[in-house]
């Protein structure tokens, strides 16, 4: 099945974190790949990539990076594809390096940024689908039922809870 | 013309910042609506434009709020259209309270955060209209004229620049 | 016995945090009840908890949530009931995104927010009790003996570390 | 009439932003007292201030203190009567330093903090009415009219912005 | 002997790294008396302390304390004795809290703040023996002759390291 | 009369902050002497200053920088008197910088660090004040002075702010 | 004569803060060009540059921008001439974010960075000097000379300040 | 062979994450010699070092510190050879102490700051390379090759990880 959804994480340390958005996107059976680039370190690999992505016709990119987080950054600049941020956690400096370098892209590229770590690639995942449903009613669906099983889970975790008063 | 895009703040006094957005919106021709609504002082007003933005076929909500911002958070958690948070400078804390209200949503509701202030205003117009580009080739043609005119004005200014040199 | 007080948490993970909060009050034989919602993830029954809580005469809410802490904000913009905030540390932040997303609210929704973690879930039991002691002479004195007691534990402390000297 | 809240700030300095929790409260008709106190220049006339309002029955003390501020803390740890502290922001550093020294409190004496600057202040005199309102229907009443003119306010702002789109 | 110095710490729990001053104070030979008092738990039992270190001469006072770490500033508002502060690491948030909860001190009442934990706590001890060695040249002698062990120190650590090179 | 204070700033323009130390040594008639001297800039000239103020027996030294703030933790490190630094306010990132560079010293050379900006200047002359008055009986009696005088100002501030009541 | 360094900057209203930089490299008769180019605006320009700063050999590269400032390290990842990166405080946040997104660049490409500002800009072009001082001796005693008159120039700003004591 | 560049670091606990600049520079084969100094702790040995450094005609200095980190300011104040520096997390506010102390130095004497922590170390070996690289085209031959490699091990990171796809 032809992919919809690209994956790029700076590192291959990345990804018991950046699997977390492929881990959703498979849920709602959202083809996706998943591979590395650097935006420092593989300029030019970066760019097949979206020149790749491009031809593919990928609808939505997600790039996850830590530190300096230059990656979707630099993605957003060479395609108007949305690109989903996903900053990580990897320097002594506990991920807000990585935030502002994403979230704070100057006028006229926008990175679309989520949380940081785990919690922000989940939800980078979700992002990406809900961008996808407004043409898929199909995946809307799903994600609603999604968001249903979220409710229930809830409600079952605080009947639990209330067991215990 | 019907609007697309529906442009909330959380006060008028956010209009200057988040008209940005809509400037942007409206030189790609697409119709947008601005209103305003509390996450916490409407409760009831701000559900009732996500019900009205669903059943008017809303394609993206760019929400945009200061402080504890939770406006884009709370529409979020009421629809699976994307939302896209602005936070802005509104307190004497410049602005990180209200990134941090937004970008760090937990896992399950996403929030498309972007730059704090004006620059953020400006870029989430444009990410939106990016999110739409996908099914709509006359647009996604004008976002790329866009940023040839952004290269072309940078090259005016290094121009300017250089001539200095 | 009729709760007095209810503790809410946005998830199952933070009991052993918010138990801090419950313990207080079993200990000032308050009863309380505690249980789960999600500002986020399940909006509607976070409402219905609300509307419970204003008809059993809850007196006060104690609401604890990391990350983009929204539950505190979202319970107060639905109920005059006053409402403390805990903010947790549930995220590589640190707990900072936590407490700016509930101290920071804008003007008209006030949370009473106290420090993050569990000392802040233990002081948010002591804020209730003291909010209920007003009209409760009672509850008054036990908190009273409770302060008591731990003057008397830092004497005892003392004593023990000054025998060393 | 009999004051039931005593607002308390470091400098007088802090009038400007500290009238807004006197605002607030006389719109409710609740009469207050307002005076200056400083925890660190003036302990002896804090205690004695604490005191006097135990004696004259205060149900709430709303302090607000810029820099490292103590105020409110010190307030709590010599009454029982719930301490809602507002940080200023009155140093290079914009108020975090305030925020930061209210809202840490360690384990046992707990403040109730609210926002920084004049939103805190604000929100301090709702939230004392609101403490209050649970033993007094009448002004319970009179918080739940000004909750429903908050909301015809934004709705008014929202009509105006709404005709320019 | 007379203690010239009083440690005074929040809590018992303060203690391995309230010790670093000590440590320091015998090596120079300075008598020290450790104990523990909290700004908040035990305000009585801080003023006492206070009364009593002025009757005994004690020279300097070191006060560390976590969280919202009042305990320097609200010694330092009941004494002239010269009061140092040492900002502990108590919380989620890693010690700015207490940092700036002592330092930020506003105009009128000055403590004398070092770094976080037991580097701090260490020149705490270090900070106190220089101030009364103003008055006490054999003391001045000792803590020269502590410097230049320290220099010492660090050229065998040097020559270490450059044999490996 | 014979300088007792040394006050020494990074650059001329800290002039209008750092004489707010002169002011308050000023004013107990101690005399001290002012000048400038770059850790960085004038790395021998700083050095000629700490000998020169131990030849004339200055008793402290306060030195106030801006950004990467050494000064006086270079000063501390090459004499034994008790230096006082001031943290200022000359870069976009409002103080924190200074701050961190000067109370983060590593263990063994002491900074007694105070407030960013006017206020800790202030502070950093009564400081020195309270470190001389250890031997000084008529310098101990006018801080105390002092700190009444502090005590009726603010007395006469709460008079006028609680005749509006 | 042929420029050594190439400024770059990613918006002409970066310029009367970057010409601090040119004013240095000018001062030392170091021929410079001043350019403006943006890493995601115009990331094309960008390479070119950087292709023509190779082949007409510059040495030193300085790139200034605000915000997430990825330019210095895109300019880095296409080239081995040395890229010194000076923040820019153009966001509400202060020039944090810029700053993270410069100096916090991921192992493999480093930036030297410098200080937010004026300041660092002054030190980019002081920074391009010594670096290419290495292989020229005329420049650095033009260096060790500009060293001189800073030393002279505090040296007179002291003396001015000396007369008021 | 005669050392190209000295390596300082303030204590030789930090030799496990600066070896990582010296593993970079006997990669390149540039032979450097480490060595501990402190700026606080030993003064003069770090003047030694420097006159040494600037008569064995070393190229590049690399000094790397923790907390308020002056160690590379100072040596950069006493020499015109560039100074690397490299902020370590030694501390509980993880290593923004040690970056401000260091990239925020003032105006006249500047330091090429790199990130916190090993990849800070990694990229100061790389930076200083590329320094030497200018004059020395067998050197800047082995950078490309490096960056080429480097390239590769990306590449197959990446295959590795689409091969799960």
């Amino acid at each position: 099945m032809k992919p919809r959804v690209l994956i790029i994480m700076g590192s291959d340390t990345d990804l018991p974190v950046m699997e977390e958005a492929a881990k959703v996107l498979r849920r709602f059976d959202i083809p996706c790949i998943m591979t590395v680039a650097s935006a420092h370190r593989t300029p030019e690999r970066t760019l097949k990539l979206i020149k790749n992505a491009e031809k593919s016709r990928i609808q939505v990119i997600i790039a996850g990076a830590g530190m300096a987080a230059h990656l979707p950054g630099v993605v957003a600049s060479h395609t108007i594809i949305p690109v989903i941020g996903v900053p990580l956690d990897a320097s002594p400096l506990g991920g807000i390096d990585a935030l502002l370098s994403m979230v704070q892209m100057p006028p006229g590229i926008p990175v679309a940024t989520v949380a940081v770590g785990k919690a922000g690639a989940k939800n980078a995942g979700l992002l990406a689908a809900q961008i996808m449903a407004g043409n898929d009613p199909a995946l809307a669906r799903k994600i609603l039922d999604y968001r249903r099983e979220m409710t229930t889970e809830v409600e079952e975790k605080a009947a639990k809870i209330e067991r215990r008063n």
